[in-house]
């Protein structure tokens, strides 16, 4: 039986499910894993901070507005205080990252490893900056560095490659891993114009108010930068991906497209050649033969090419701030054991 | 740095597959996971049987016409004096079984077990008649019953629960998991008569002289009660399935269903019902909304549904010898590491 330490840098929506989730699993978790956990910290920008060494209750945690009352120590002055005073075995890093520099949650990641935690996190950025740099870490210091729900949420595609396709060589991939274009593409086949599409999606809440980062392929041209980074071990930076938004896409080519049994998706590729990677993000068209044909709404896919086995592909439907929480969930599981 | 002996207990195409990734793959294992192997013993029904402790050379047995000629001890003279004797630490047994019983595959890995063997197969029957009295043994002996390559060959399905989605609790699954039945409603919406594609399916040597077990369903049947098994804890025989195979699937009906932009598909299904298992394997119009929409010929798909992720698919294209041989060399590397 082993006890952990949790800590969370960042509690909004992903933060909170995770909160669930464990409260959720914990009997599970002890019954099947024989582990059990206290969340000993919360740190949040705007909702203040608290530490406790002898657990904070985490039902609490989910009602109060403010966590600094929940703090039996005093509050940490900012994120390098909070993740050196924590106190924690792990730390599950959802912090507002920027994605062009991957900080500063590379940076928090890197004190939490050196401090002997495990390093956990949602956040893209310090996986497509610092992967090497942390992994290495991570390795020296017996500890992980793992970030399931980076891509595709919690949906295993990082520990599909490191735990069940062992001497496997990643060759090339195709997917649809961004899920506002893909929304919005579905929504325009139903007649919808594009404006009415991404207000649509704001309104879900899968889009920013400012859309660009999703529309011009800037968040797809992220994740397979992630993938190629980590699965074809190439570090890779999501400006070498050669990338195309959906701005082109009228209902016209829609229409053609659906009058010759095809549909517009916005298809991210990367294949291997020689020793370097050549990565793209642009709209492509897709027949009833491709697995992609039939991915929906919010729904992503991903193919894999390999040297042992034919395309595989994995396909995720319904994402959300409770399955990228999933995605953590199994990250530390995975992590300890 | 670890070696381990291999003894391959059938060595057909699937065997001979493996040893050729084995022999393709080994600077790779060595680098990546430390590990060194040889193959101390080949045995096969009508070929003879090899044993050699200092190692067989594998190139050598994959051009001899009688293995009988590489043993350096005296040949077996049967399976169980051949698993007695071989000398390994790892046994891969894929010799011919009897679905009804899983014999004589689930005597042979017992056996294994008990010598203090990892026991690996591609062999269905044992999982479904056996899992609970393997993985028991095998847990008692510190050592690993895995079966990667008996649903969907090589892709990742049991390994992908086991080792990647922790605290996951699978509530439901569909998927088409019988490749010659796909192929023959594929080429029957192509043109061809059902006798005309199953012959192309016996050409291309998927399916038996008497196809009537992947037609009837008999196949997708023991697929399925492999999975509830293993992943739903739920012990299921193959005869408990409620099982219709395509035979009433007509060029007429296949006709109709195009017209209203469907497919048939032979849909394998097991739902929790409280603590049972409703299990089914029946033909089932699907429209383009659905993953198994673009799942032609060969190609498989399994889809879960838990409690943790939205519905969560894994397909698989171009199946072979060589996919099936991965699957047991990915848990091989999966048992050692």
């Amino acid at each position: 039986m082993t006890h952990y330490k949790l800590a969370f840098l960042g509690f909004g929506n992903v933060g909170k499910a995770l909160a669930r989730l464990l409260m959720e699993k914990r009997a599970d978790i002890h019954n099947h894993y024989g582990v059990t956990f206290s969340v000993t910290a919360i740190a949040t920008g705007r909702h203040g901070s608290a530490i406790d060494p002898e657990g904070i209750d985490l039902q609490a945690a989910l009602e109060v507005q403010d966590y600094t009352s929940l703090s039996r120590l005093t509050p940490p002055v900012d994120a390098f205080d909070f993740i050196q005073r924590c106190g924690a075995d792990v730390l599950f890093e959802n912090s507002p990252v920027n994605y062009e520099t991957g900080q500063p949650a590379a940076d928090h990641l890197r004190l939490a490893l050196e401090m002997g935690m495990h390093a956990l996190t949602a956040n893209k950025g310090p996986v497509v900056h610092a992967f090497r740099e942390l992994t290495d870490l991570a390795k020296a210091r017996g500890r992980k560095f793992y970030f399931e729900s980076t891509v595709m949420d919690g949906a295993p595609i990082f520990s599909l490659f490191r735990e069940t396709l062992p001497a496997a060589r990643l060759l090339s991939l195709r997917g649809v891993l961004n899920s506002t274009t893909n929304m919005i593409l579905t929504r325009m086949e139903q007649g919808e114009s594009f404006e009415q599409a991404v207000a649509y999606c704001q309104q879900i809440g899968i889009a920013e108010t400012d859309p660009s980062g999703d529309i011009d392929g800037w968040d797809a041209s992220v994740k397979v930068a992630a993938l190629v980074t980590v699965m074809m071990g190439v570090p890779f930076k999501p400006q070498q991906v050669e990338r195309q938004g959906i701005r082109a896409i009228t209902k016209e080519k829609i229409e053609l497209a659906r009058s010759q049994g095809k549909r517009w998706k916005l298809v991210c590729s990367a294949i291997r050649e020689g020793q370097q990677v050549k990565a793209r993000v642009a709209p492509e068209l897709v027949g009833p033969d491709s697995p992609m044909y039939g991915v929906n709404g919010t729904t992503s896919i991903v193919q894999f090419e390999t040297d042992v086995l034919g395309l595989l592909s994995v396909v995720e439907a319904d994402p959300g701030p409770h399955t990228t929480a999933y995605g953590l969930l199994a990250d530390f599981l995975n992590a300890v054991r």
